[in-house]
């Protein structure tokens, strides 16, 4: 197997190739496991690690350039894993970048695989962020998805051309609708969610953090660990279980701000959890405001796709792997 | 007010003109009735009737290249009713160039409008077959779209594009999901719809005709005079009467293809009902089988769009404009 890994670089990039190169193996579309022997970390940046492994192979180059395209289809892929973005925050700022990325780079990528000699399987990070405007309170498999951000309809977009292709047998794709992932580690960045590892990660590290939403603001959530799961398991799942429709919403688990504050409590005590100043952003708000924040994810779970048990857990995961000074031992 | 209608020579597009040229103005943003100065008929073919009205320029080019889009909004552009498409059928077929026009087209245009002085009105012919898969007795503005054919998604994407950047004021944008449109005069098209026109159409001028569906087979059908009131009518509707939705499922009428040979029969009489002859094609009668033929059409209504009568009167209104002599004498 031939693997294709966009965003390779990225948070959710180097978590998955590191994964996969301890699975060692993905199922091919006779349902067998076959060995990977080679995973193309395609990124824009060039810092993927590749822990000294022959069979990571580093690229660097913009998805909507053909020759980056042509470099990572060299030989043929068996495999994307499609995760490369332009967040929602910088998505919204900048309408061609996302335009350019995340509409055209899906594109660029799915002619590609159109021209692969069997269809590769696809998967697609999608988002939460393609449900907006009037949403019911528990937004299920059957409700309308309804962007109000233009990463929202660039995600939509993408799936929708999956879908298409998927359907006229280009690729094999799954298009998963990823919830928050929290708590993600190293730097703040331009999404729109970024505050929500923020308020976990800074003062786990000592560091005050600013949480631009009420804390009554509700969010869906998942882990870093749950969602490789997750998407190594989309990719494993045979074509004809799919039915009708590529894209999923994932099983997250809902939370307020104060919930994540009273786990930051009871993992990193008190000391942690005033270190979240509360500070209004407009901006912020109104984006975060129009996502879902629950859901009846009856069809992932169907499908065998997992959840995080609540959020205490997330957090005390995050403790200990990137911050065991801060515990305070952890009765919560 | 200068007009851009893109599929200008093609069917609606011809009405459309006609109708612009004797109504005269178009609301402006402030919803007065502003003079059209100048109507550009954009079309991939040179055949746009002009009427001899000095007011209508044609231009033939194509929608994904820049110099015709160029050409088309040299000195700005006030409204744009984009009809132009490639059909499903022909979409079905030709990938590429389903793409190329369906989705790069409307994408040029919107970019366009995006340069324009002031953000255009953007009237989309969008279609119910962005509807697809398992689907309700009755759709109604809560279903889900989810295009089970190429055209679908294309529709469904440009949708999706003009809601966010309505959104973001690059236009002012208003996507009508246009039901089957008959009776169409002329030839048959590449549409997998062309048979509904055609087993009206020919049978009153004398001609055997195909239909390649069963005759329970259920369409959602509006006619021509109907539509283009419709696309008038939603341009003038004022911006914030669309809230968070941009697009729209048009108040057609269900009818059988049982419905409309009846109906055929009550205006042409039987030697005209007996020229239709059922002999199936799998392609079209799997495509057409999952198009939605019955709507709840409450926000249309709502919003003031029309609906026709019944079936009888639109194969009526057909026959005395463009078959007089096939008609019986009316006792439907």
């Amino acid at each position: 197997m031939k693997v294709l890994v966009t965003g390779g670089a990225g948070f959710l990039g180097q978590r998955l190739i590191r994964a996969l190169r301890e699975h060692g193996t993905l199922r091919d579309a006779q349902r067998a496991p076959q060995p990977i022997r080679q995973i193309v970390a395609l990124d824009a940046a060039d810092a993927t690690d590749t822990g000294d492994d022959a069979r990571v192979r580093r690229l660097r180059g913009d998805l909507a350039d053909p020759a980056t395209i042509a470099a990572a289809f060299e030989g043929g892929i068996d495999s994307v894993f499609h995760l490369a973005a332009v967040v929602s925050g910088a998505a919204e700022a900048d309408f061609d970048l996302g335009m350019r990325v995340n509409l055209d780079g899906t594109r660029a990528l799915l002619d590609a695989c159109r021209r692969c000699a069997a269809p590769p399987r696809f998967v697609f990070a999608s988002s939460v962020a393609v449900f907006g405007g009037a949403l019911p309170d528990v937004v299920t498999d059957a409700t309308t998805p309804a962007p109000q951000t233009s990463y929202g309809v660039q995600k939509l977009t993408g799936e929708l051309l999956i879908g298409d292709c998927s359907r006229r047998g280009y690729v094999d794709g799954r298009a998963l609708r990823l919830p928050t992932i929290v708590v993600r580690p190293g730097k703040p960045n331009a999404a729109a969610s970024s505050f929500a590892s923020g308020i976990i990660r800074e003062p786990l590290a000592g560091v005050d953090a600013i949480c631009p939403v009420a804390d009554d603001a509700a969010l869906w959530l998942m882990s870093p660990a749950t969602v490789i799961r997750n998407l190594l398991h989309a990719h494993e799942i045979p074509a004809d279980a799919w039915g009708t429709s590529r894209a999923l919403n994932l099983p997250g688990l809902t939370a307020t701000v104060r919930d994540m504050v009273t786990a930051l409590r009871a993992v990193g005590g008190a000391a942690a959890a005033d270190r979240v100043r509360f500070q209004r952003d407009e901006r912020i708000a109104h984006i975060v405001s129009g996502w879902p924040a629950r859901f009846d994810a009856a069809r992932a779970l169907q499908l065998g796709f997992t959840r995080d048990a609540d959020i205490t857990a997330i957090v005390r995961d995050y403790a200990r792997q990137h911050a065991p000074q801060a515990q305070t031992g952890g009765n919560a």
